[in-house]
């Protein structure tokens, strides 16, 4: 048998993913299984959106332009002019999902063993697509204890090497829901200015925020434009998970000429999830509020009864669509799987993310789980009862 | 400003994509550009695919799985299954296209500075998958003289060392047209046996073969099941190019759930396009046969008018879209630019794909084109007698 490459070796499974198989044979053996585990909105996407294939008279699907087409750029650079932020077309490469997005600047700016510094909890892909581009994460911790706060920009500093390539941000943040501040960002871009990297900023969840405060996005000012980079995506703002269109805009034209070899050797991204995509985005913006008012609804509902379980600890999450929190047990990947194989209420059940899957080395966070509150506020509700009465149970069990 | 990784200074932009602004001048000049450089089908995709969509009943896009729906899969083994290849749902895993596909082979089984041979000329991507996973193409030279037949396997033998991962082929081939015969497949599936690497072999054109010879796909035998993968995708044979959605298929179940690490960190194929190629798949076959007689009237057509040029030699392709031609000219890519910058006759003019694109050092293929033979019999002589006139001009100035 042929052997594989040492960085496929060292690519893991992430936690949700060993839990995936226990949740298929729970649907056989029968329950119903709540899956707090995975950002899927479960809202519809804007009417304008798939109405626009449905009138489609396309014969034929054709390659698109590989950077996108200059109409979908377009559409993004309206859409960012209403968040003050001014990007031209020729400033935004299109991307399937802003997983490839990402993947693509990990090979553009990062050699074998180069490294980017990553806030943790963190994104689990992030380490993952960082591991596919044979690149090492330098986590730089933010704590549970105080609500997952960046830590100051010195703390970055000193984490800087002469391999250091990037600072990679998703703001507002998945999995904590924390929202940088204006000057935090200002910060970090001036250090990526006086050490020559990048700053990366991951964007997708910009309209979901709770608490009043503003976004402010690593694009706003044009001073960093040699060392900023935006990802966006349609995915979570549109309910268009399954759309893959995803971007990368920066004003670094070199850097985005560098990206477009990678987006010309895969040909194009997919031709009518674009024109989706687009129709998504030109929708009434009456639809982004609506959903941002579920969302808040349902965090508010998630944050509450989580709360009131004896001994559980939530971060109440600022903007995204999840929470971390912490458990009265050591083990909350063994308790994900319990909930999965060993437990039911009612024939119900709760697929959760174990928290340790978002940090660089799955020692941390043991305790901790992280839910996305993406299901309507009754079967959230619901949910969060489960996971209350398969605490008790667990911990019953465990004190037999 | 921040330095790029040494892979992406290496890859370069294709011949072709070094004229893609020339043909865009050209147009804004007012002319019309017949493509021959690009394999984009212009035959309409199967009614029942784009149909199934414009009846959709999708409220949002949600991810899909990511091997992709089990559903889809299983269409796949239906659609092996009448080309003698017996498969399972679990012995593929859907992809964002035959490229995505072919950079997860890569990235599974290869080191950085590992080795895949490949036949030249190949598919000018190849080169370019390979040099954005560190790899190295090891080129194996198929003579126009000799209608660019497979060298035989001790040919192949002599390239490897300890660094070969794979041969790679394209079968039916893009860019020779050639058809590898049953024993030729064989004798390299046991050579892949015999030094334990891998053969891939990417089928997209099965269907499209003009002269009577059947194909022998690699996965037919059964034999070697741990050494042979098989790359696949719904674009050329339903024109669904925009579609993005590919396949590897494998008896390797161990190689397979590496590969579904990188698919898993991508997350999912697109979800409505793998609806449209389910449908394109399950059409009915009515469309496949009378899509490959119109191919086969375009490759006659191609063949004759392109033989009739004084001095131009052709090697008529016996399947996939193009055929290769030698031009009376040193510098085929200088011809290609000339064509969109400075020739044009009754405001039309051609775009071509220059040789060297598809060799492994662009010092090679100098005087041959590609012409992809993907317009209706009409234009297509048209765009050859374009090809004669810009010939003779282009001689004519070079004397000057």
């Amino acid at each position: 048998m042929p052997k594989f490459s040492h960085k496929t070796e060292q690519l893991e499974f992430s936690p949700i993913r060993k839990l995936v198989d226990d949740a298929i044979d729970a649907k056989h053996r029968g329950l119903e299984v709540f899956h707090l585990n995975i950002g899927q909105p479960d809202i519809s996407a804007p009417d304008e959106s798939l109405k626009k294939i449905t009138n489609n008279t396309l014969t034929y699907l054709p390659y698109g332009q590989s950077e996108g087409t200059e109409e979908y750029r377009r559409t993004l650079c309206d859409y960012y002019q209403e968040h003050h932020i001014h990007l031209s077309p020729k400033d935004i490469i299109v991307t399937t999902g802003s997983s490839e997005a990402l993947v693509f600047c990990f090979n553009v700016i990062c050699n074998p063993k180069d490294q980017v510094i990553i806030p943790e909890p963190f994104y689990a892909n992030y380490n993952g697509f960082a591991r596919s581009c044979d690149v090492d994460v330098i986590p730089i911790v933010s704590e549970f204890d105080s609500d997952f706060k960046l830590l100051p920009v010195q703390a970055f500093e000193e984490k800087v090497t002469d391999k250091t390539r990037a600072i990679v941000l998703c703001n507002p943040n998945n999995p904590t829901g924390y929202i940088c501040h204006r000057q935090e960002i200002i910060d970090l871009c001036e250090l990526a200015l006086k050490h020559d990297f990048f700053l990366i900023v991951d964007e997708v969840y910009r309209e979901f925020i709770y608490d009043g405060s503003s976004h402010y996005s690593v694009l706003s000012s044009a001073k960093y434009a040699q060392h900023t980079i935006m990802i966006d995506s349609v995915s979570k703002r549109y309910s268009l998970c399954g759309a893959r269109v995803g971007s990368i805009a920066s004003r670094n034209h070199k850097f985005l000429q560098q990206v477009l070899k990678f987006a010309q050797l895969r040909l194009s991204p997919p031709t009518l999830d674009m024109i989706i995509s687009q129709a998504a985005i030109q929708s009434s913006k009456k639809y982004l509020m609506n959903a941002v008012d579920e969302y808040r609804i349902r965090k508010e509902v998630a944050v509450e009864f989580l709360s009131r379980i004896p001994n559980v600890r939530v971060v109440a999450p600022r903007g995204a669509f999840f929470c971390m929190a912490e458990l009265p047990i050591k083990d909350a990947e063994d308790f994900s799987k319990f909930l999965l194989t060993s437990f039911s209420d009612n024939h119900q059940t709760v697929m959760l993310a174990p928290g340790n899957g978002f940090y660089s080395d799955d020692c941390y966070g043991k305790n901790q789980i992280r839910v996305a509150f993406v299901l309507e506020k009754t079967k959230l509700k619901r949910a969060i009862q489960i996971i209350e009465k398969g605490l008790e149970s667990y911990i019953a069990r465990l004190n037999d």
